[in-house]
C-alpha cells in the first residue's frame, strides 16, 4: 500500500497540457486497421464501414468510485477501460477504441499520470483497443477519469437489454459478490492501518475477492463461447451495479416478469468465507454487490441442451410473462421481489463503486 | 445573477440515479435516422456506413472552466456540446452524436440538472445532434461535464491539422478576442458584486463579448460557405486555446513556418473597448485569449480570388517553409516569435477557460 519513496517526480506545471499530451502519445501504439486518426488532431477517425458503431462512456471519481489508499494507479488506469470494454461486450460489440478524459490535481506528477495510462495501455492491448484521443486539464480537488468506449457489431447483431422473451433462460458467467467482499476486506485493513500503521495486512487469504475487485476482466471470451455453442442471447447486461439491479433492468425493459433460485446462485468459496467473516448473508451479497463485470443474458429455453453442463454458465432462472414480478425463490421455498439495492451513486458515500454506506449495505433477506 | 429563490428544487436522493436517467431521458428527442439505439443499454448504436466515424471529447470543470456565478446553467450545458460540436467542425465532419458524463454533488437538484439538459437539448437542437448517451454520478465537490461527441465525413474528406502546404494562405473566420474580453468583464463585475451585493451590474455596453464567452457558436455554416466557393482547407482547427497556440500546432504538425500580420487581425469594436478600458494590448488579447471557437484555415494560394472579399474570412498570413519560424509581423514591421500564451489547463488557476492568472494574463507585445 505504500509507494517507493525515492522515487522523483516530475511536477505537471513542468510539462504543460500540451507537452503532456505529446509525452503520453509516445506511449501509445495504434493497432487497429480502421484507426485513420489518433490522438493529435480536433478528434480522430474511424472507418466503420459496413459496421454499427457502438459508444459508451463512463466517469470515475476519487472518493466515489476508487479510494487511492489500496488502489494502486496502474489498476485504476487497467479497469477504467475494462468496465467500458465491459459495456461494448454486453451489446455482444467487438471493443475498438477508447477516448480516455483524465482531471488531476496540478500537484499530481508526471510519472503518476504515466502509471495510470500504462494500466490504460495493458487493457487496450488485452482488448485489442486504440486510445485515440482524450483531454487533460485540472481538477481542483480529487482525480477524475472519464472513459468512452466505441465497438462495432455486424449491423442488427447487437444485443440489447429489452428483447427477452417469456420463458427464456437467465444465464450468469462467473460467480457473484466477490468483487463486493474484495472492497471490504479491503476497507477492513484500511481501518487496521488507520489505527496502526506498522500492522502489515496478509491479504494472500483474500487474493482472489482482492482481485476480482482490482483487476475484473470483462468477458469478450463469453463471445466467442456463446458463438461457438451456437447461441445467440435474446437479451444481455454486465453486472456493475450487482445482479438485482440488472436484472431488473432486463425485465423492465422487456416488459416482463422473472424468477432466480438462492440455490442456483453462483458463489465463490473465498466470498463465502469473507461473508462469514463480516457476518453478511452470501445471497444478498450476491444479489446487491456490484462490479463483479460478469455477464447476465437471455436464451431460448431451446438452447438449454446446449448449455447445461457448461462450467462457467449457471442457469439461476427464467423469465415469465408481462405481468409478473420479479422475484428471487429462496432456499425456504418462498418468493421474495427484488429490489434494486445495488450501488446508488446519488445515495451512496462509500469507495469502490458498491454500495458501502448504511442506507445501502446488503440487507438480510 | 441571481436565481429565483422562490422555486421548490427535489433533491437529487429522492430521483436515484436510475429515476434520474428516466427522468432526463424524457427530455430527449432522436432526431438522426441513423441512431439505432440511444439511451438505456449499455450502449447506444449508430449507423455509419459508407462514412468514417470522427470523435472527440472535452471536460468542463466547475472553478477551472466555468463559475456559476456568471454561468447560467442553461448556458453551461449549451457550451458544453457547442465545444465538442466544434471540434468536430473543425475535422470538416458533420456533427451527429453526443454522450454526456456529469458528475455533481448529491446536495444538487433534479431541477438545476434538467437546466444543464435542456441547454444540452438547445445545441443538439442546433447542430441535428442526437444525445444518446452518459453517466450520471456523484462527484465530492462541485460539478464536472465531460462529453463525447461523434460525428460523420465522407471516406478521405477529413481536414487535419497536419496537411497544410508551403506557400498556403491562413485564413481566420469571424473576430477574435472576444470571449476572452467578455470573461474579463463578468470578472470585474464579480468583484463589485463581492464588494457591494446591491450594485446592479449593467452588462449591455458589454453584450457582444459576455455573449462570445457565454453563447458561443460552432461555425458550421463555415463549411457550407466553403464548399459553396468551392475551396478545400488544406488544414483547420478550431480556436478553443487562442491563436497563437492553434497556429503554432497547424505549423508543427505540419513542419512547416508561418508569418502572419498585426494589422490583418480581425478584432471587432467591443473588444477593442475593453482592451481599452482593461489597459491591455488588443492584439495580444487576439493572439492568446481563448473560446471564440472560430476557425482557422488554411487554402492553396491559387484559392485567393475566391475568397479575398468574403465578409466573415480574414487572410491573416501565409504559411512558410519547414526552416522557418512562426512569427507574428507587427505594425512596425518588426517580426515578432508566436509562443503559445493561451489557456493552459496545469497552470492556469483561473475561471472561463482562458488564460486569467497572472503567469498567463495576455502580455504587452
Amino acid at each position: 500500500m505504500l509507494d517507493d519513496k525515492n522515487k522523483t517526480f516530475t511536477p505537471l506545471q513542468e510539462l504543460g497540457e500540451f507537452g503532456l499530451i505529446e509525452h503520453l502519445e509516445a506511449l501509445l501504439e495504434i493497432r487497429r486497421q480502421e484507426t485513420i486518426l489518433g490522438i493529435g488532431d480536433d478528434a480522430a477517425i474511424i472507418n466503420h464501414n459496413g459496421f454499427e458503431t457502438v459508444v459508451t462512456t463512463d466517469i470515475l471519481i476519487e472518493g466515489v468510485h476508487f479510494d487511492f489508499f489500496y488502489t494502486p494507479l496502474l489498476h485504476l488506469g487497467y479497469k477504467a477501460i475494462v468496465v467500458n470494454v465491459s459495456d461494448l461486450i454486453a451489446m455482444g460489440a467487438e471493443p475498438t477504441h477508447a477516448l480516455v478524459g483524465l482531471a488531476t490535481s496540478a500537484r499530481s506528477s508526471v510519472e503518476a499520470l504515466e502509471d495510470i495510462y500504462r494500466g490504460i495501455q495493458m487493457a487496450c492491448a488485452q482488448y485489442g483497443i486504440d486510445l485515440i484521443g482524450g483531454d487533460t486539464t485540472t481538477s481542483r480537488s480529487g482525480m477524475m477519469l472519464s472513459i468512452t468506449a466505441l465497438g462495432k457489431v455486424p449491423k442488427g447483431q447487437a444485443i440489447k437489454r429489452c428483447t427477452a422473451k417469456p420463458k427464456d433462460l437467465i444465464v450468469v458467467t462467473g460467480d457473484l459478490g466477490g468483487a463486493y467482499c474484495g472492497l471490504l476486506v479491503l476497507e477492513r485493513e484500511k481501518e487496521v492501518f488507520k489505527a496502526n500503521p506498522y500492522v502489515q495486512p496478509d491479504l494472500a487469504p483474500y487474493d482472489y475477492v482482492v482481485k476480482r475487485l482490482l483487476k475484473p476482466q470483462a468477458r469478450q471470451d463469453v463471445l466467442q463461447q456463446l458463438q461457438s455453442l451456437n447461441i445467440k442471447p435474446t437479451a444481455m447486461i454486465d453486472i456493475s451495479d450487482g445482479l438485482s439491479s440488472e436484472l431488473l433492468h432486463i425485465a423492465t425493459r422487456s416488459g416482463l416478469g422473472a424468477k432466480i433460485y438462492e440455490n442456483k446462485l453462483p458463489i465463490d468459496q473465498q466470498t463465502f468465507k469473507v461473508c462469514e467473516e463480516m457476518q453478511l448473508n452470501a445471497t444478498t451479497v450476491a444479489l446487491n454487490g456490484g462490479e463483479d463485470y460478469e455477464l447476465l443474458f437471455t436464451i431460448p429455453l431451446s438452447d438449454f441442451e446446449k448449455i447445461k453442463n457448461h462450467p462457467d454458465f449457471t442457469i439461476i432462472g427464467h423469465m415469465t410473462d408481462e405481468n409478473d414480478p420479479v422475484v428471487l425463490v429462496t432456499n425456504l421455498n418462498e418468493e421474495i421481489p427484488i429490489t434494486a439495492q445495488g450501488w446508488n451513486a446519488f445515495r451512496s458515500k462509500g469507495f469502490g463503486g458498491t454500495n458501502s454506506n448504511q442506507e445501502n449495505e446488503p440487507k438480510e433477506t
